[in-house]
């Protein structure tokens, strides 16, 4: 099957760039003795969250019971890196098969109450990562102190097991050369934390963390014992841009094309907010929502719902209407959840498809208009 | 079925709003003697495409194929009011049931060259209105001279009949009150076009115009006979906010979970980017990503894909984890198309739910993984 042969705009990976990403990644992690638990939120595919299992991942990390629910054809080995809340969410939670481990990440004596109350109706083990805040100030507890009092309070509500903390660095948004500072303040922070819960008694087993722009330096944070990139399997123009993959480690690029010109300097692709996400370049120079893949230089300078406008005012090339292109996506992330269905290339050739079976939210059940 | 039984982040349509805002708008468009064409891009279900056709619209209208073929459920008179390029597009145009009319839009002698031909190998006669630059800088063809030359190039491809023009003034982004020199300028250049066209020997049967933030004022345009606004149905924080609704006809919420209250200052709900979308406030004041349907002041002031930040520097209220908040969007259209359904609500119960049929991009054939 050929390109013009597609219905566009339609999600594209190279089939070949991805298994680079997936075996470079891996072998990152075996070589610094990391257990690698890939981020699923970036394919949401089972397809692609067995070829990371295949390689050597030690299981795989959801942001929601929806996700684990399928993610549990890929492993039997999760962790929803969430606090799960809500009787809908956790219900949904334990309705992965028995023979999973499931491990929750949380911040709040709350979520712990409501889970331990979940995990004794249901009659089963979860272990618990306590979150503490690294800097980003999103999720996680500020205070090392309250997050030690979490620990004891998982602790003392069996059948949850407390296995260790978790970090998330998002706030380190530096090109990857340029991370030597943040990398510092991360390593004291993280060297604290575990000081403090091993001087509670309690040193943690798992230590939780990375991020996508500091995923090659992961190991440089001492006593870190588990990585949980996501966007590394795909790469996206950030990614790019921050140096964390070079611009051929973009496996992943939305088709689309061009359906007017009618408007000097620029041209309009069918490619808008609803096929690349309205995401900007966060910690990255760059304008613009996306770059075509054989042409970095030429942006989506303006998008609508369905219209994305190159800017051709840096370029000599024009390009006719009924001509197709290759957006590299700005957040990759977002692209997958807008679509159903990747098709996997190689060269020139449509040679396969995946199903995107995490997308959306599972709502099984519809109540009668 | 009461809120809590939901698993969040998921979308809420209050039934009563709703039913206001679509007898609202009809009323304005019999008023005026205007053809109402709802655009479908805003709910894409076929459920609410009924309910405007059942209240007098005289069609729908839809971005693309895949939206056409799931509207002709709804109706049998159909608008693609955009350029329809590439054989894939224009199969799926062509699939569409023999006894539904279709018309296109378009502003190039490429796309109409691709339409006739499909027509012609399809047998089946296509209506076209040729679209001109009204100051967006979108799509449209800015001479309209050019307009005239495509009118004829369509005339000279019989089955293609052509039935007027088209614009959309989405460039007007002033509040309502504040539009009147923007709207002086397009009521000019409408005048300029209905004129080159008739002195043409083409006087346009059709003239299909309109956009959200223009849409109370259409009539003040002479000579319009079509609009097509698409949000009135669930209305948005950013109509409100530039005073096209009022917030209480903001039918459309995502329902939240606040997760976690660890960082002062904020609380973080489930409904972050893959929720609400990131959608700027564009053409209206307001900061943030979204606003709490009974508190508008307590703003979506930061978000990650599944973590919405609450603000609650400018708020007395502390919400509990656990607690359920109501959140309006920037822009509904984008938030329709993160989902697969939509549950409608009266009061405190969740009474009914219909599918969002024409989300995603209808890819039947998977090619095998």
């Amino acid at each position: 099957m050929t390109f013009d042969q597609l219905e566009t705009p339609v999600p594209l990976v190279d089939l070949d760039v991805m298994a680079h990403n997936l075996d470079a990644m891996q072998g990152y992690a075996d070589r610094h003795g990391l257990a690698l638990r890939p981020h699923t939120k970036t394919h949401k595919s089972v397809h692609v969250g067995r070829e990371q299992v295949r390689r050597g991942a030690a299981g795989l990390t959801c942001a929601t019971p929806h996700e684990a629910t399928v993610m549990q054809q890929a492993t039997d080995d999760l962790l929803v890196a969430y606090p799960v809340v809500g009787h809908a969410k956790l219900d949904r939670l334990f309705s992965v098969r028995e023979d999973v481990a499931l491990r929750v990440q949380l911040d709040s004596s709350h979520a712990i109450d409501e889970l331990a109350a979940a995990a004794v109706r249901h009659d089963r083990a979860v272990a618990v990562t306590v979150e503490f805040d690294a800097g980003m100030h999103r999720v996680g507890v500020p205070s090392l102190d309250d997050a030690v009092a979490l620990a004891r309070h998982v602790h003392a509500n069996p059948p949850l097991e407390f296995s260790g903390i978790a970090f998330y660095p998002g706030h380190i948004r530096e090109p990857v050369t340029s991370q030597d500072a943040a990398l510092e303040r991360l390593r004291h922070r993280v060297a604290e934390a575990i000081e403090a819960f091993t001087e509670a008694g309690m040193p943690p087993a798992v230590v939780s963390g990375g991020s996508t722009p500091t995923m090659w330096r992961s190991h440089e944070i001492t006593g870190i014992t588990e990585i949980r990139p996501g966007t590394y399997v795909y790469n996206d123009r950030t990614t790019a841009e921050i140096g964390a993959c070079a611009w051929q480690d973009c496996a992943f690029s939305v088709l689309a094309t061009v359906v007017s010109t009618s408007v000097p300097g620029q041209a309009v692709i069918d490619a808008g907010t609803k096929a690349l996400g309205r995401e900007p370049m966060r910690g990255a120079s760059g304008e613009g929502w996306g770059a075509l893949l054989d042409r970095p230089h030429v942006v989506v300078s303006r998008m609508s719902e369905e219209h994305g406008i190159l800017d051709l005012s840096g370029s000599d090339w024009r390009p006719q209407v009924g001509e197709q292109v290759r957006v590299v996506p700005n957040h990759v992330c977002i692209v997958t959840h807008l679509n159903d269905v990747i098709f996997g290339v190689r060269g020139g050739d449509v040679v396969t498809s995946w199903p995107v079976e995490a997308r959306g939210r599972g709502y099984g059940q519809l109540i009668g208009v």
